[in-house]
């Protein structure tokens, strides 16, 4: 019974903290096999809901499903250098046998794979734009030392990558998805995000330009949440994807690809979760209400009939109802805060007699008794609190973890503390290497959108500044 | 344009018209990755509709979903000896890198991955029944000819397993997904299957008993579509699962696991498809009605304005309304036959005066005009009819197919034409082997359930017969 709860505080050891919260509330556990994990039914729920609602948002902007190969031939990836660069130091291949001619990678994405179907099935303008998403498993090796949904050397994800007419309607797409992915994470998750641009130092291999969102967390670490990357016409030549145009000329065509991963569970767990195990915000909650009948010999038959009515009554809810009679009531509370059910009712005989239900919330412990009549009026207004709440203590978090530097004196002071810096930069991935040696391991997260152009010089070099950059550690 | 249609018979050339009817409906390409394939987004489509209907009826039966890792230790492999020597011919590798231990495997099935963290989740009986299923990618590195859906080195799959206190729950419930299994390809694909118990030489390795539902092609196939293994004990044995008991002692539990691939959609093509292309049964086409309205210059604005009228009144359906200008009505037609949509409305300006809607169907080419005020009533009537009709029609075939025989020499002998054969059998590994070499190349299918044991000889030695039997062809 001792080590059932969580039994090292966050303030102590957050590492440690994180891996007991993933594992007892059972979304995940550890796998014998080398940098994998598994998700476990209460951690793929999570997913099957994020799946459910992203696949919604992408229909609505005609972007269907698919399925593309596992196994990439090691030529398609000599045909984008960059791409081939970035991935090289990642990628598990396949053992050769003896009939096979070519040596095979599993894939760590799939931009190859699918441009060279794309490079097939694109000849007309009226073919375009096409948009094509896939929900996968992918693979990086390089990862040996697991850390539940933040990284492993397999994950799942959704990749999205279309194909259009103009520069234009690429750009603005690829900025639509990126705003989807923000939505998706206030949402749902309640977790709120940085939006941004990468530098080129920090922007995926083979593209012109890498969106992003992240968050921070209270080890003092970035998390990046999602990206949504322009890759301009480089993809088109390599895989040589061309169409007619409008004009009758043939055109090169314009790409993008965007995603997301199960990485998505590490920052709802590492956002909201406490010392008494995960929180989860009613939006995502494979439960958003538990009903713990208190039972007591004389007065059991009344108290689950109740409790069976109560549940009928909540219909528009997602309700486990626990009337297991091998557990106390006790050990049920700390089951299902551990595992972060938004919202627990509790009724037993004395509730019956004044006609009123025990509502206790998950994020801030209060309880109170709550008139049956009221009872599902005040469901949902305190469902919806939690909600907000959530996103609002997380985004206040974030928030006052930005440290706004002016030099590099002050750079080098706050990159020891758990905070994020915001400073001017001059964009060169050289002097980003330096900043990184010079601080032991400070990258940049995101130069902002919609801020001005800095005046003045970068925050470690000479040169002129170009943009408002965050930096920060990362995982 | 000569290309677009399908351009063999069914007749004639059924390998190349079946590889015709699934790439030209745009279900599925070929990649250039050997051994491999695309499911193209209309090919997805069908696929989420069976994963739709298949996770309902497992939820009600309290299967959650869960994910587990691609990756599988060679050691895993070993500790179910029967289970380790029926995969490794097929088994794909990963290239040791110099960190790396032990080899390790790209999983072909999960039994050993999954039952591994089974050990570590089940203490008691009360943790039983434990029942989780996963949809994920499989792959046997050994075929390298690709036949779309049917055959290719990764393919798509759910896999369910489940851990139980009593050998009678574990066979009930092996059972009951076998049913699940031919209700998903009755009710949604109109695919009529035979369902019985695999001999003890086809029989899933490291199983008890395999079930199976096959259904058969005009090709003169059997086409196996799902199994159902009951495991017994022996993974358990392997795996070192145990649970403490009601009567306190350690007991080892029994399990199943049960699975169907995407190979469902071949089983779709090949069953309802004609010289024309792909027919889809209402219940599980993307879309279930294709509206084309005939335009011409002078009525065009009329004719898309009642179109879209149309389809508004069609909400309960998946409509399709082809609006596009810049093909000819004649082309839609023939694209939408191609790609198996069950029913066409078209709209014209003379039908908008007669108050009429033509429509046609896609499975027996009828057209009829209809009054505007018996549509719904006619186009509900209408679907279920296809529907009911496509089941019929592939039933009758599929009965037609058996043939009873007696003797050797008839076995002989039907053997050569494109049928299944009934026949009494011994259930000896040694005597199906004997008949294989001897037919060149014919299998036991399915044992008959609910049949009587014969009374005689086997069909092919002097033992006594114990079972009725199905043999044929097979992919």
């Amino acid at each position: 019974m001792k080590d059932k709860g969580i039994t090292v505080t966050k303030e102590k050891d957050m590492p440690e903290w994180y891996s007991q919260v993933a594992l007892k509330s059972k979304l995940a556990d550890y796998s014998r096999v080398k940098g994998t994990m598994v998700i476990r039914p209460y951690g793929f729920a999570v997913w099957q809901k994020i799946q459910d609602e992203f696949n919604k948002l992408i229909a609505k902007n005609n972007v269907e499903n698919a399925y593309f190969p596992l196994f990439i031939p090691e030529s398609f990836f000599k045909k984008e250098a960059e791409h081939a660069k970035g991935f090289s130091p990642e990628v598990a291949w396949i053992e050769k046998k003896t009939k096979d001619k070519e040596r095979i990678a599993i894939r760590p994405t799939s931009e190859t794979i699918m441009y060279d179907s794309y490079s097939r099935w694109i000849r007309s303008w009226r073919d375009l734009p096409l948009k094509i998403n896939q929900w996968c498993n992918v693979v990086r090796w390089e990862v040996s030392d697991v850390k539940l949904f933040l990284r492993s050397r397999e994950f799942l994800w959704q990749e999205g990558h279309c194909v259009y007419e103009t520069e234009k309607e690429c750009e603005t797409e690829t900025l639509h998805y990126l705003n989807l992915y923000k939505k998706i994470s206030k949402d749902l998750l309640a977790v709120p995000a940085l939006v941004g641009k990468k530098t080129e130092k920090e922007k995926f291999a083979g593209a012109k330009t890498t969106y992003g969102i992240e968050t921070f967390t209270e080890e003092g670490k970035a998390l990046q949440l999602a990206t949504s990357h322009n890759l301009g016409q480089s993809f088109a030549k390599g895989f040589n994807i061309k169409f007619k145009g409008r004009d009758d000329k043939t055109h090169l065509p314009w790409q993008n690809s965007w995603g997301f991963s199960t990485r998505l569970i590490g920052a709802l767990i590492m956002t909201h979760s406490d010392n008494k195990g995960l929180v989860l915000p009613p939006t995502i909650a494979p439960n958003q209400i538990v009903i713990i009948p208190i039972l007591k010999k004389d007065s059991q038959n009344e108290v689950l009939k109740k409790a069976r009515q109560l549940k009928s009554k909540l219909k528009k809810y997602r309700v486990l109802l626990d009337d297991n009679t091998s557990y106390s009531s006790g050990w049920k509370f700390n089951e299902y805060e551990l595992r972060g059910v938004p919202l627990r009712l509790e009724i037993g005989p004395k509730d019956i007699k004044k006609k009123q239900v025990v509502i206790a919330r998950r994020d801030n412990g209060k309880k109170e008794s709550i008139k049956e009549s009221q009872l599902l009026k005040t469901i949902d207004k305190t469902l919806n609190n939690i909600q907000v709440e959530l996103f609002r203590k997380a985004s206040k978090f974030l928030e006052a973890s930005i440290i706004n530097v002016e030099t590099w004196n002050d750079f080098k002071k706050v990159s020891k503390d758990k905070k994020l810096i915001k400073a001017s930069f001059c964009g060169r991935p050289s002097c980003e290497e330096e900043i990184k040696f010079k601080t032991s391991g400070i990258t940049s997260r995101l130069e902002l959108l919609n801020e001005k152009k800095p005046k003045g010089k970068c925050i470690n070099c000479d040169k002129l500044a170009n943009q408002k950059v965050i930096f920060g550690k990362t995982y």
